[in-house]
Formats: C-alpha cells, sequence, structure tokens
C-alpha cells in the first residue's frame, strides 16, 4: 500500500424526505445564492421542496447553468454573487451545477481572471461556503473537492481541486431519481462505473480492502443497472444507486492505490471538441483504454474478470479478453453506442485529442505510459 | 437503505515515515499535552520520533495512562492540562491513550463531574482540539467520535461520543506494529473482526455496498492474520491489518444499516467486572450472540458464511452451524481461548452482568431483543 494522506469533510444527509433538512442546515444568517441547472427541479418537485424549507433564510436563484458548465455562464453568476452580497452557495442539480457552482465559490474568492486556476500552475485554495442538494446520480461532485468547467470560445473543458470546495454537506434524497431522462441514468450509471476502474484496474497495489470495495461498488452497479432501466421507481435500486454514484469517487477507494484517469482525460477532450455526453465518451473510450494497455494491467484485469464478472475459464489471454468485452456489453446493455463512428468522429479528431496532450507535455495513465501516440492508439481501437 | 447522516472530519496521514509530518500538522502555536500508556513508546522508538518533530513545539507529557484507561488517571491530567494552559492534546498509542485523551479533552471543556457525561442523559459537545499518532491497530478510536471509561472504583466501563473529539488527524505508520506483543496483535485482529460483524450481521437491510465493504474487511482479516501471526515484520500484512483496524469503525460501513452492538456492550461488563481484555471478552461473547439469535440473524449469517467462509454446501442450518464455528475456529486460532470457564468466570458473573442491564433498563440488539434473560442465555452458552 503507498503512503497517503485522506480527509473528506462532508456531511452526508441521505434518504427520502430529507431535503427538508436544508431548514436547520444552512445559519438563517446567511445570504444564499441558490444554483440550478435547465429548470428540469421546477417539473420533479425539488425546487418547491428547497423553497420550503428555505423560507426563513434570504434566498437568490441563477437558473441555466448548462450541461458541462460553461466559463460564461457561471461568470455572469459570479457577478450577481457580489452584487447581492452572498455568502453560501447551493447547488441545487447534478453534477455539471455542483461543478459550476464549485467554480462560482472559488472564483468570489479569486482576484484577477479566475480561467488562470484553470489551466494553471495557479492554485485556488479558498471559496465561498457551499452545499448541495442532488438530482443526478454520477459525478460524486456532491462529496469531493474537485470540479470540470468548459469554455466553448476554446473548445476547452478543464478541471481544478480546492479543499474549500468539498460541500459542507449534501443532501441525497434517491427518490429524484424516478423522474430523471433513462439516458442520464445511463450515463450516470457509466460515469460512476469507470470512475471505480479507474482507481481499480491498474497494477497490484497490495491494497486489499480498496480492492474489494472498489469491487463491491461494481458489482453493485452491474445489478442495479438492468433494474434501474426497467422500473427507475423502484427505491432499493435507486438507493443503492445514488449512494454507489458518491462512494464512487469520494476518495474512499483511492487510499494509498495508483489511479488511471486516461479515459476521463481523453473523454474530456471528445466532450470539448464534439459536445458528446461525458457518460458516453467514458463508455467510448475506456474498452479502447484496456484493450491497447492490457499487459500493463494485466493482473488486475483478470482479478476483475473473475471477482466482479466471474470469468474463471479459459486461458489468461481469454479470460482478459472475455472481461473487455463483459465491460463492453454492460456500457451497450443501457443503450449507449461506443464506437467514434457512431457518433461521425474520425480521424481529424483523433489526430486532434493526440496533438493537444502533446502540446501539455504530459503523458497519461497510472505510470505515465500513455503518450500522444498511444491516445492514437486507444481511439483507433475504437473508432 | 435506512436515511442515514453521516460526517467524518479525521485527516488520515499513512503510511511508513510519516510520523516527522507531525512538525507541520499542529500550529506552533499550541500548548500541546502529549498523553501516552505504559512506556512502551519508549522501547520501539516512537517516542522519539514524536519528540523530534515537534522539537520546535512546547510540549507537556502525561505518561501512564492505562489499558481500559482509568477515570482518576485521567482527571490528574485534566489538572494537569488546566494548570499549564494545554490546549491541544496528541495521544500516541492506542485505543486506550487515544480514548482516555478524547475524555481528558471532553473534560476540559465540561463545567462539574465529568462522570455524568459517562452515565448522562447529559450530552457533551465541546472538546479541546486532539489528535492522534497510532501505536496499535484494533479499536478505530483514531478515526471516531467515540470513548470508552473505565472507573475501577465503581467496577464500571461506560462509553460516551463527541462529535469534537474525532481526531483534527491521525497518523497511521504501520512500521510500529513490528514490535507489538502477539497478544495484543491478536486482540486487535478480533476486536477490529468483531466491530465489523456488529455492523454487518443483522438483517438484510438492502444496502449493497454496505455488506459488500464489511465483507472485504473481514476477508482481509481473516488473510492477514496468519501471515501476523507468523512473521510481524512484514509491511503489507501491517498496512492492511492497520487500514482493516481504521476502516472497521469510522462508520465507513454503518451509512444506512442496522447496528447490533450486544458483543460489545456485555463483553464491556466482563472487563468491568473481571479485567479481561477487551478483544479476549470479544472472542467470547460473539459466538454466544450468532448462537442464541440466529434465528433472527439467519439471512446475514448464510450470506456472511458463504461470502467470507466460503460456505455453500449442506442444508441452510447446517451452513449457518459450520458458518459459527468457522467463527471461533477464526478466533482460537489467534491463539484466544473463549469459553468463560477458561477465566474462571461462572454463574454469579452471568446473573450480574444481566442484573446490571435490567438495571438500566435497557435492551440489546439490532431489533432490542436481547432483554437480560437473553443476556443470560447468551453467557450461558459460552461458558
Amino acid at each position: 500500500m503507498n503512503n497517503f494522506i485522506f480527509q473528506n469533510p462532508t456531511k452526508l444527509v441521505f434518504g427520502k424526505g430529507e431535503i427538508a433538512q436544508l431548514a436547520t442546515l444552512i445559519p438563517t444568517d446567511k445570504k444564499i445564492m441558490m444554483t440550478y441547472g435547465g429548470g428540469s427541479i421546477r417539473k420533479n418537485g425539488v425546487y418547491n421542496q428547497v423553497k420550503e424549507a428555505l423560507k426563513n433564510h434570504s434566498v437568490s436563484e441563477f437558473g441555466g447553468i448548462e450541461p458541462n458548465p460553461e466559463y460564461e455562464t457561471l461568470m455572469r453568476c459570479v457577478s450577481e454573487c457580489r452584487e447581492n452580497g452572498i455568502d453560501y452557495l447551493l447547488a441545487v442539480g447534478g453534477g455539471s451545477v455542483i461543478d459550476g457552482t464549485k467554480f462560482i465559490a472559488s472564483a468570489l474568492k479569486w482576484e484577477g481572471e479566475p480561467w488562470d486556476f484553470l489551466v494553471r500552475p495557479l492554485k485556488v485554495t479558498e471559496a465561498v461556503p457551499l452545499a448541495a442538494v442532488l438530482t443526478i446520480a454520477a459525478t460524486g461532485s456532491e462529496m469531493n473537492n474537485g470540479s470540470v468547467i468548459s469554455r466553448r470560445e476554446f473548445k476547452e473543458k478543464r478541471f481544478f481541486f480546492n479543499d474549500a470546495c468539498f460541500p459542507q454537506f449534501s443532501i441525497l434524497d434517491p427518490t429524484v431519481l424516478y423522474s430523471l431522462p433513462k439516458h442520464q441514468l445511463a450515463n450516470g450509471i457509466i460515469d460512476s462505473f469507470v470512475h471505480v476502474v479507474e482507481q481499480y484496474i491498474t497494477f497490484d497495489n497490495k491494497a486489499y480492502i480498496q480492492d474489494y470495495w472498489a469491487e463491491g461498488i461494481l458489482k453493485t452497479l452491474i445489478e442495479v443497472a438492468p433494474k434501474l432501466m426497467d422500473n427507475q421507481e423502484d427505491y432499493d435500486s435507486c438507493s443503492n444507486f445514488m449512494y454507489a454514484a458518491t462512494m464512487a469517487l469520494n476518495g474512499f477507494i483511492t487510499m494509498g492505490v495508483a489511479e488511471d484517469w486516461a479515459t476521463h482525460m481523453i473523454g474530456q477532450e471528445l466532450t470539448a471538441l464534439h459536445g458528446l455526453d461525458h457518460g458516453v465518451t467514458l463508455a467510448i473510450v475506456y474498452p479502447g483504454v484496456i484493450k491497447v494497455m492490457k499487459a500493463d494491467k494485466r493482473e488486475k484485469l483478470l482479478q476483475y474478470g473473475e471477482r466482479v464478472f466471474g470469468i474463471t475459464t479459459g486461458t489468461e489471454d481469454e479470460r482478459i479478453d472475455k472481461t473487455i468485452s463483459a465491460t463492453e456489453e454492460f456500457f451497450k446493455s443501457l443503450g449507449v453506442k461506443i464506437k467514434l463512428s457512431d457518433y461521425n468522429i474520425g480521424n481529424e479528431t483523433i489526430e486532434e485529442v493526440a496533438h493537444r496532450f502533446g502540446e501539455r507535455g504530459y503523458n497519461l495513465g497510472e505510470r505515465g505510459k500513455i503518450t500522444p501516440e498511444v491516445i492514437k492508439q486507444i481511439l483507433n481501437e475504437v473508432r
């Protein structure tokens, strides 16, 4: 096991009916900016529940944060917060709204152009306090310090971390998933799944519990996925999925182990260049990564195949191939197409993605072996 | 899954050589009281490492905190802290030292007799900040808000919780286990194991990940135990065991599930009355609990047998009996005797333990079905 430092101060408030807790979770002397997305919270009742719980608070609103939250939009909210003396941010939405709100919270404490802490090497360490009411299970943003922001003007999608951006609390009511569009449910399942494998399918870290815990999340996602696709209003499936998505990216499974993240980094570029849903990009790229990197990931792929999919027969090479196929079939079972050609993406994009990482001057993967050349191989594998 | 609230702010600093981090983890303007036990830290080098790291800090010392930390001893430290204007406590030791230090930290902020918050209904919510350097893997106190204190004068052992007692940080260097006496290693493995089953072997909570995670810790303990008993200086085994002990009682596996704790409550009385090691009491009592409560715990015992011990053949009743035997054999494999008669404990104690819970007026177990009568059955089962 590698040496590590871990801390996650976010309070999780989980379960049906818990949105009402907002009334006491935020001090009444705070000036709150409530942020949200395209308005689905008005249809599913969450907006009314939040407003009811906060009826004795001072609440401003900023709606319209888009999927892959946009720098220009968020900067407008930063101005409104400054004008209104906001000192508490409440994100009501999915990962895009929460990520966007983390950016707003950080930008409010940043002197100068906030784009600078997205392109680094400047590091942001302060933020206005924020909390979340989660409406989509997927990104894990509700219990971590990370955020991904897009700037369509530059066709860029960039991430940052800020320890002051751990939500003070996040409320997770699984019944909010009952009315989520099916494709968002599928994307969320894929996103959670790939978060786990990015932290698990690397090499043997001699970290036994971390492996069992990663496998436990994967097995749970595989178990609940077909049930959810069949009946979205099943509380057991919704609650286990929502819990899985949070546990997949809150640092609990990553203590003392190596991490990959090549799939996320490459996928991010496909979204930046073509606007593909984040979950879709992962379902496309991940099979390519494990095909091209299968020698490096050999031991873990065998373990993943056996413990998660029960693949125990055949030669080792056959078992690895079956395991990769089982992963592809899982993504496809969620109704997602997993080839670049399904989205009319070809060689020009492959070259551009490789070029971008070449320019940034760092390689990807748990051993830093995924060079721009290997990125091309990966994307050609899933063409 | 049940509704729940979770928060654990403790920073974990894990790995070989990490004690040196103390130098920057505690602000230099703090007046620190370093607490410890019987002096093993002078033999294993931890004392010198701590003193070296804190050479630019103001550090007082209080040694001699005993196993099952004693109220009178801790109250002496409270006086010394007051006299010296202490505003930071650093526990260097195992669960007893950390529990004792949590008590000192709370008592320093309590007006009146601190025994009152051990016998309740008064609740303590404030504490002087504290941190820990762990030297024994067992109780999980390094990453939770609980503490158990003994008062030999009354033959009592009582617990309290205080959210202000989550250590600000805990440093876990697995190499400290290299020189731990074998019986403490065995006790620690049993303590960690029983912490997990108290949160796992109840009934079906429809909490899939929590089950997998509990099983992952149990399997890890079963895997590392014989390796550790054979070669205590194996870093992989020490690090995985130390990690397991912390994860067993930091709230990570208990979100949204029922909890038992009958074994701990009954075992605590055996320590109070006879001075038995905590781990030993658990190894005695737990088999009695699952024998007497096997109808209530049926579903979970079958799952535990199959997933943890690989018991899949025979009728359900046979599988449960095999599972209970496997649990007993695991405890015995650590060199611990698991019958009351091995410790010359007989009917008088059984009656006294039942009487005590009768007086307190509450039943034990995840469904509150363990009455004083059932406590007698459990203890007679392991006589």
